[in-house]
């Protein structure tokens, strides 16, 4: 029965009995945290081998010492490797260090200072930027923009993804300058872009000359369940759309090996990979490219990550199933809905409206550690406050149980809080 | 006898047998290159263990695990082991990737696009930002500021590093923002700042409040020939002085272990690290731990790096010992002046007046690859045309004595040439 058609009564009855629930996981003292998308130890395990697959006598490959200063893009076996992944050509690829997020922040730190290839003057010369920003979406992504002062504009995501028609009419606005994408798996809802909103980016006409879309495949292979599902290729449908400067795409190990310790990539057309290797000569003379080497050593190549990627997907996918599975629990009660993901990290909640805030700090009384509600949109201001994101990964698997019955408790107080409140 | 005091017959006879001995150098085909200070193969050899030492399961360290994401600053062991490096505290060290130029280019651009904690506004907003280059320096820095448009000033250098009063003069103008400082074996002439020179530098008062020196001890430990030399701590003097958020120093383990693959550090008061902080939570989760993790276990302390840093210098020493050995052929001639360095990647050779950029071209022209003459100036651009960086660590040791002679032979025709189209 739905709390909506609970009587006075019942609900007061049933809020003392959630209350009771609630001090009682209080009292269990727990220490949970589901805030971010990392994952656990089990799946750095798969990854041991990395700390001894490479000799220092294996060093030297393609003419190339990765033990030594030099060659600015990446080992060349790295760029090959990124182009059999993203189904791009080995000379879009240039190759970085531990961080996707960080070759997107200089990316847009480079827009800000020099421009980028198609920019009349740097963005930092500019009265006022614009950036476009799918919600919910990545805090990260929106932080960046954030930081160089620009206006974040919300783009409401549907199940296909961005929703191309307010994504269009923004694009005429000159300040616009770019969107940040997360095509497929995206963060938080786990949506996969639709052919037909990935062929309406790359078609895109933007009043800005150097408008930017940059598209975060950081789940490119991260199935959770079912087979590999390829996405269509961004930069040569641009190409064909006369675009072919239009879009940065970005990917990294971290979700593959060990985080924060593997290597990043960025591809785009050989134009833009020239000029932004041109304004990266003053920044660094060249990305550890030991780890490059050790990196594709152990992923080797598609077929053989893909595999590895079924192994990460057997310990996520009972993590989620387990989430899920302790969510139905509240499925009658109709105070909220959420996504059912193949891939990525995320399972993201819709509460009642003006609950989420309110459920999270319940979560944080309890010992149990979520994403603050809020973060997924601009600003860290969910204007409904009903969204929540949920990370099941990083916990051990006994523990994702506990942590969605509290959850669960945390939920329905704070839905029984506010229908209360309304009724008084 | 100098070359000044032969008549004109002689300096013909001169011209005509030093070109068949280049002519000799073109036929022999041979190639090397002392363009950059890259350390040799046999240095990279001194860091074999590196490969293999760190294991999956001694990855965690003061209760954080390098496996994951998080930790900005840097694993508490890295930045404990700088902290003993630099004679400062742990808290006032983040340890970061692979690049300390990165760190360097990165707090630029924070200055540019931020303002650093005592800046009015960003750089950027500034119609004119001037920065202080003594020279000769590292062309990577001046490349750096040069590619934020800054004007750069060229200071000269003395025996004692930057010419102080110059510089004390510079800093009363409010568009100098800045000092790029090579406290320890300068690159490119080798020179450690005297203590009267670091104590100037400790107790400038820049009329700009946000005023920088970037104090680059990328040599803190590279002494080529005799005991550990350890100059001045300069975060303490500037405290001492009023100046506590001064400096950044900057130093990496590139030149310790394996270059552009190991780990990189910035160190300055805390009130420094904390802003900096701040921004770089925009920019990255965290750097590379395991590799940090990695250099540590490597490197351990001071004691066991002096000791490493030892076998260094006896693979290095002999290197600059030959080269040196070979220019006493030139010495009588009158034609030339150059270090004499006991530590650092360099010797600094300066021509007479108008040589420096025929002599690299000859070498080139005989398959010998020098850094382009002008690099160590402002803009590339060497007023008098007269020095030129030699870089003698990368080649095999049997090559150096070749790539001495050819080099002579360049010299020698290079000045020839030039006095007589001076007496013409």
């Amino acid at each position: 029965m739905r709390y909506s058609d609970f009587t006075a009564g019942q609900l007061q009855s049933e809020l003392e009995k959630v209350r009771e629930e609630y001090r009682m996981w209080q009292s269990r003292g727990l220490s949970l945290n589901m805030a971010r998308g990392k994952p656990g130890l089990e799946q750095l395990e798969l990854s041991k081998e990395l700390f001894s697959i490479l000799r220092f006598e294996d060093c030297v490959a393609d003419q190339v010492d990765a033990r030594n200063y030099g060659e600015l893009a990446g080992m060349p076996c790295a760029r090959q490797y990124w182009a059999e992944m993203l189904d791009v050509s080995p000379e879009q690829c240039l190759v970085g260090g531990n961080s996707s997020l960080n070759m997107m922040y200089d990316l847009v730190a480079k827009a800000w200072t020099n421009g980028l290839l198609h920019s009349p003057e740097p963005w930092g010369k500019l009265d006022h930027v614009r950036f476009l920003c799918p919600a919910p979406g990545y805090d990260r992504h929106f932080r960046i923009s954030q930081s160089f002062g620009m206006e974040l504009i919300s783009i409401p995501m549907t199940a296909e993804g961005p929703d191309m028609e307010i994504v269009e009419g923004w694009v005429k606005d000159p300040h616009v300058k770019g969107i940040w994408c997360v095509p497929k798996f995206s963060n938080p809802d786990g949506i996969i872009y639709s052919e037909e909103t990935i062929s309406r980016i790359a078609a895109l006409r933007p009043a800005a000359p150097d408008f930017v879309v940059i598209w975060d495949n950081a789940y490119c292979v991260h199935e959770i369940l079912g087979d590999y599902r390829p996405i269509p290729e961004i930069l040569s449908l641009c190409a064909a759309n006369g675009n072919a400067d239009l879009v940065y795409e970005f990917a990294s190990t971290s979700k593959m090996t060990i985080p924060g310790a593997g290597m990043a990539v960025v591809a785009s057309s050989l134009n833009n990979i020239q000029y932004i290797s041109g304004c990266m000569q003053a920044q660094v003379i060249s990305y550890d490219k030991v780890n490059q080497l050790r990196q594709v050593k152990f992923l080797k190549d598609k077929k053989h990550t893909l595999t590895l990627m079924r192994q990460h997907a057997a310990i996520l996918w009972p993590r989620f199933h387990v989430f899920l599975s302790a969510l139905e629990e509240i499925r009658p009660l109709g105070i909220a809905r959420w996504t059912d993901p193949q891939g990525g990290y995320f399972i993201s909640l819709y509460t009642k409206p003006s609950c989420a805030k309110r459920t999270v700090e319940l979560c944080s009384g309890a010992g149990l550690v979520m994403t603050g509600a809020g973060a997924a949109y601009p600003y860290g201001v969910d204007p409904q406050d009903h969204h929540i994101r949920i990370a099941p990964s990083y916990p051990p698997l006994q523990d994702i149980t506990l942590a969605a019955q509290l959850f669960c408790t945390c939920l329905k107080l704070a839905a029984l809080e506010k229908i209360l409140q309304e009724k008084n």
